[in-house]
């Protein structure tokens, strides 16, 4: 079989546009920065989702559902939030379509224009805080625990699937509180979910943190993120979550009677995971061969491939391999069985490999003689032969140490990615080298996160939460630093 | 407790209008034309998002995402469709916003004209059918049977909420096939499967039909459909389901190698279900006290509310409440226990009422002492005192007898609805007095159809499936007619 995907080594950046597309997960569309999600992705995207939102559930939330649409002046309302998001957005101008005068198709009709233009919402703070202002009078009204699934919009430059694209899809939760603290525990209760989230399901161990101002969210009085470290030394935001004070309760004029009867602005935070967790998980695990996903959402955990010559061994595999699904699914796990006879096993093992499926099972007639199965796990590419008997609870066993060992493995070279940089020598031989976190002092100072930026593209990802106080001098300007914070290349 | 809604006999459009608003389904938003979802209405919909997907997946479809964007061109491509959809849309013209060189807030950046324009999509057919053109080459590839959720826009100039917003979330199926009988049997198997579910988890009766030419997707050879009647007298298209015939695939260039070695062009179905389905659940049931909610999809089956003087009682009614919570929620059956102190239990048993809780228990401290509650139901408003004892397992027999009787309910009176009119005369009596269906002769041609809509405001809803031939005359022209067809005033 033909290599199917170019190697890491030779282009990280083809290799995981090939395992994308190849892998089935997604597609370009005809629409300029638009994907499809195919079915195999978005199956994986409906196992993250699903664990998600109980865990939002879990944590007292309920969904609802706010316009796509957003009147142009809402983004004005809030002065951060304007400079942040009221740039490359989609812009509906008009409401009608209409034949062409001169016969060539159809055209925008120009009597059909909107008095004040929509923009398709690149996030929903300022919709669903004028929605607030009629929903909540009292403290009896709070906290309200709401979060959306929907798709928004933000019009990028330069797009890669999953990544960045003009169109995502994710979750966007917006609380309302009655008091700073309760806000501010609320803020770090939802990185919390996402960090257990991300390390438990998707086994991608994160950093949490808190960014600096410069990368705060549009709006936010404080932003706290997860960060993860991909392969190739770069990070990866994959999670915010974001105190907003009473930026938008303010600029929405959305006030609550206190338990003292005194009119006060309610307090705000905000949340959001998308799609682009999927770019994430891609490039944390997946190899040359292809992807390699955690049982805990793969979409199909078990393969089973029989091996046969003619009809009758055929039949005797089929006839084995059917009480073997039934026990695996009677214990909860997806499996397939794969008996295609336009595919010979080889093509079959290379496929199953590609799309990352955790474990394969091969049967054979011989193996079954002996009473036993081929066995290989796709983390370590292992392959053991084990007996039928009592193979669904192997399996299931086998299934939690291929996660416990995704975990394990990622959060080594995470660990050993994370070095002290005292001068800027050191810095910049880190980054130009592996890459990784580079944790190292800065003086705090906005220009000069700026200015390191400019020369190195490294970004401050973030002040981890955890942080000790440690005394030092910045590594560009040599000014005093009292903690260290973590610089990286990132997507 | 003064009267919320207004009733269904003094107005049933502003009954409806007030039972979704007060009933914390939906509200209106800052967007002409687009609803909130609150999230209440949210999690019904989640309930019967829920049961439709899996009925979908053990159907053998999967799901996916195709793009919320469709460029202009594309929906000129297919000659109907282009009629049928090219008209009220929402519709992109520019992607990026800049400051107003005047000061005044932001402005469209008049620089960032697309070349072409963008609509949001009102229906997905033409840009999944020009996705479908790269994954569709051979007869191996076929069927292909995608599903996708989604918010889709049509600028409709009239809204109300659910029935007709310009903002709605769906599903639609888009299914490949390989020769027109299967496209057609996957048309018919999904009438079947909204049929089913409209029935049995709505518990709204259907009539299954297909709709005349004049009545047809645009784009589709047939349409069939689901109708129901509301209690006003008025139908209601509950779901369609199209057979498109090779209409998308000839417009799209999708042909595949058949398994004589032939291209062919592929065969096409598509079929939707709405958010305005909780509009005919509404008005299906409700009553002018508020709404009226099948267990099987409400998203609260039962509410236990305390009635105590003093700490005393209340904590002996507590313990014994959650004993029972416990059972109920250990059967599958989800509960509230509303021990809320600041609303007294009158108000809380309207509250539950208008909210269209299937079963309420009260519990007061003589009762336990007598070891029973009092058990009201809220489709008939009975109540009674039940024992303690097995309570759980009562309460879930109820909740089937309360889903069982809501659906007999509606079809006797949907079945009382359905009357023949035989001369134009006794047409107009049955519209113009309680309405419901009318049973007609029709001569077959879309003029005499659009004449009788004129004069009436009555459409063709649908030629149920299992028509009886029947020789007569139509009701207006008094031309030869072979079968009845049904008339209503619809919403």
């Amino acid at each position: 079989m033909s290599k199917v995907l170019t190697s890491r080594a030779d282009d990280y950046s083809q290799w995981y546009n090939d395992l994308v597309i190849k892998g089935s997960l997604a597609d370009y569309s005809a629409v300029r920065g638009c994907m499809v999600i195919k079915p195999y992705g978005y199956a994986l995207w409906e196992n993250m989702r699903d664990h998600l939102d109980r865990m939002f559930k879990e944590t007292g939330h309920v969904n609802a559902y706010f316009p796509l649409f957003i009147p142009k002046s809402f983004l004005s309302k809030e002065a951060a939030h304007v400079e942040g998001f009221a740039k490359e957005c989609a812009v509906v101008t008009h409401y009608r379509l209409m034949n062409d005068p001169n016969g060539q198709g159809i055209v925008v009709d120009p009597e059909a224009k909107l008095e004040e233009e929509l923009i398709v919402r690149p996030t929903s703070e300022t919709i669903i805080w004028n929605t607030y202002r009629d929903w909540i009078q009292s403290y009896r009204d709070l906290p309200l625990l709401i979060n959306q699934w929907a798709n928004v919009v933000r019009w990028e430059m330069r797009t890669r699937l999953f990544l960045r694209t003009a169109e995502f899809l994710w979750q966007e939760g917006h609380t309302a509180h009655a008091s700073k603290e309760e806000a501010v525990e609320e803020t770090l209760r939802m990185l919390d979910v996402y960090a257990r989230f991300v390390e438990e399901y998707m086994a991608v161990p994160v950093i949490r943190g808190v960014k600096t101002a410069n990368e705060r969210f549009a709006g936010a009085e404080d932003t706290y993120c997860i960060e993860a470290l991909m392969q190739d030394g770069k990070a990866l935001q994959a999670g915010t979550s974001h105190f907003l004070g009473q930026n938008f309760a303010k600029a929405f004029d959305v006030q609550f009677l206190n338990k003292e009867n005194k009119q006060e602005y309610v307090w705000a935070t905000s949340w959001g995971v998308s799609t682009r967790l999927i770019g994430a998980l891609i490039m944390a695990h997946s190899d040359d061969q292809g992807l390699i996903l955690p049982p805990r959402i793969a979409p199909l955990q078990v393969v089973i491939v029989p091996i046969y010559k003619g009809e009758e061994s055929k039949a005797a595999i089929n006839e084995k391999a059917g009480a073997i699904m039934k026990e695996l699914k009677a214990l909860g796990i997806s499996v397939k069985y794969d008996d295609n006879d336009n595919a010979r096993p080889g093509w079959k093992f290379a496929e199953y490999e590609l799309k990352g499926v955790p474990v394969r099972i091969a049967m054979g007639l011989r193996d079954l003689e002996n009473n036993v199965v081929e066995l290989a796990r796709r983390d370590t590419k292992e392959k053991q032969s084990v007996s039928i008997d009592g193979l669904p609870q192997y399996v299931q066993n086998l299934l939690e140490e291929i996660q416990q060992n995704m975990f394990n493995k990622a959060l080594l070279y995470r660990n050993s990615m994370i070095r002290q940089a005292n001068t800027w020598d050191e810095f910049l031989a880190l980054l130009d080298g592996e890459g990784g976190f580079v944790s190292a002092h800065w003086d705090g100072t906005g220009e000069t996160e700026d200015k390191i930026k400019e020369l190195t593209k490294a970004t401050i990802r973030c002040i981890p939460l955890d942080n000790p106080s440690e005394e030092g001098t910045c590594i560009l300007t040599g000014k005093p630093s009292t903690q260290r914070v973590l610089f990286a290349r990132a997507y």
